[in-house]
């Protein structure tokens, strides 16, 4: 029990390291590690960045010159025993000749899983895996999720009145939520990937989809655009030089338009597909492809109702602010087919609630 | 300053036992009282049913036989000088000789407004009025709406997803929110006088529109229904010995159908107007002369666009659930026109948020 007890307590804080390098080591997965010598922590560290050394390998150099031998080591995810851009962090477990190594979760990687844990497990060492291993595999859903599914983590984000409007009937947001919920808004968009919208939102808003101020990571703005119709004179084009954008458009969109984009130096994705939801599908491993972990969709309304039709989301933040705009023809946020009774409606897990000045978030996860 | 101080704690006193009387004491006011001598509270009182006595004979009352002479008096209203169902205030009060009598507001109710004061202003007691005045009008403001603008105070209730709407595109919407909000919602109709809906939700939903378990009033059942198109089979009138049920019906409507109502123990209220919005303008003053002080109105989205279209909604109880349905053809809380530009969208003022398991409930007043 006591055991049990402190297996707890060490993972928690190597998931609290793990999750420093959230934005930063993407498409890698966050990982933490803490190595323990007589019920004392004497080395820590995390994965910093992409590229750089893993969670393991900074926790031994944290640790110093002093022997580890019969040390404990808890590391968030099961270590890697291949060669990527740096050596199998399991080879520099083993030097350090540790009693024990407590794992959260197997790593879903495919060249991994479950290999790291069979290299220590046969040169003795005592291998526990599964503290705390439900919150490691929340931690890293959306690199599961790449690795199980081969497409991106999709969060959908919306702004909408007290009354469920997204805009007013004709058309005009500006500004439903406050400032502190959009700096918010931007916080999260410097954690992903890539921005996405739906070709009408950027011709009803003409949006910069920019990180202001910048954060960990560049997000591409893409928009879903079957017949390439992004004008070039759009705000994302102008400004193409601060992050790419990519427009995902169908085979049969006109060749000219996609010459004009690509002049302007968009990227095209041409989709596979016959119709809006498959070609989201093969937009969204395309996507996955390109070493896209976290895909933050802004709207607008066809654009999360197909996403929401097709279950494709995976976590929400839905913003309300107690504005009331009213009107049978302002649109609400999920549009698409929905469900047909409410009893279908999947409801939200996991979820918090958050304040920004007046407005409010309410931020979840499907779960599907 | 020290005075001040006393005087807003004691006035706070007076307000929160004003408040007991909520849903007891309407058509009249909520009142509290509360008499200090050397300090001390000696008595205190509030309003606690309609045409029983006034706070200040309760509070007199409960001060025993000792002298009052020379005490300080609060009062959360201007004590009425004219015999209603009691005998005047003023008269109680000269006859305990108070030094002083602190008074939140005067009371908007013509018969009475300034002139209670004056009667104990001229009998030589010092008068202050003010006091925790906000708080205050605040307490009575559905009082005062009655008495200055002839018509009942209106909350708007809703139910809706996190992506805004008020039932499926099929129109189902049971449930939306948990079973701990469906409770608040019972508890708000109790302290109301009505509970009204449009037409269109009855054919849908067929509510019952009763208060379960029993609050301390109880709503009559209303239905905005021009061509008198309520069922006799409909559930409101199955039960319509638990509630009045009224029917506010254009005078356009057919003869028989209003007779089939009236013969199945409906109350009809014929309104003159040209439209719906006149049509409202004349139930909602029909409502206030018949003693309605508190209009809950729970639906649908025609029916609260309509009263949002004309700025009749004070008060709002938005339920917000994680549920998400999607779905464009889905109806969202508040149809009507609606504003043209987000910035004209009115904000909900003094918000509050509260919990009802995984519903949230948004509060506010529209401060029209």
């Amino acid at each position: 029990m006591a055991i049990a007890d402190d297996d707890q307590r060490f993972m928690r804080r190597a998931l609290d390291l793990a999750e420093q390098g959230r934005g930063l080591v993407e498409p890698n997965p966050m990982v933490g590690c803490v190595i323990v010598k007589d019920g004392r922590i004497v080395g820590e560290g995390f994965h910093e960045c992409f590229g750089e050394p893993h969670a393991e390998v900074n926790a031994i150099a944290n640790a110093g010159s002093a022997s580890l031998e019969g040390c404990t080591v808890y590391v968030t995810l099961e270590p890697c025993c291949h060669h990527g851009k740096t050596p199998p962090c399991t080879d520099a477990l083993l030097k350090v000749k540790p009693a024990r190594v407590v794992i959260a979760m197997q790593d879903p990687f495919p060249k991994v899983q479950g290999g790291g844990i069979q290299v220590l497990a046969s040169s003795g060492i005592q291998v526990s895996v599964g503290a705390c291993g439900e919150e490691a595999a929340r931690l890293n859903a959306p690199f599961a999720k790449v690795h199980q599914q081969g497409k991106p983590w999709v969060i959908a984000k919306w702004a909408m009145t007290l009354d469920g409007k997204l805009a007013t009937a004709s058309g005009s947001s500006k500004w439903i939520s406050g400032e502190a919920a959009r700096a918010e808004v931007h916080r999260i968009r410097g954690l992903c990937d890539g921005v996405m919208v739906g070709s009408g939102t950027v011709k009803l808003d003409d949006p910069l989809l920019t990180t202001r101020p910048p954060g960990p990571r560049t997000a591409a703005r893409i928009v879903f655009d079957s017949q390439a119709t992004l004008s070039t004179s759009s705000r994302l084009i102008e400004t193409i030089s601060e992050a790419p954008v990519i427009v995902a458009v169908a085979e049969s969109a006109r060749s000219e338009r996609l010459d004009r984009l690509a002049h302007a130096g968009c990227q095209l994705i041409v989709c596979q597909g016959s119709g809006h939801a498959e070609r989201m599908e093969y937009f969204l491993r395309q996507l996955a492809l390109r070493g896209m972990t976290n895909l933050l969709v802004e709207g607008g309304s066809q654009l999360l109702g197909m996403l929401w039709d097709a279950r494709q989301i995976d976590e929400v933040y839905a913003f309300i602010s107690p504005k009331i705009a009213g009107g049978s023809d302002a649109i609400s946020p999920i549009g698409g087919h929905g469900v047909r009774n409410m009893e279908e409606a999947a409801s939200l897990v996991r979820t918090d609630l958050r304040s920004y000045q007046e407005t409010i978030c309410l931020h979840g996860f499907t779960g599907f």
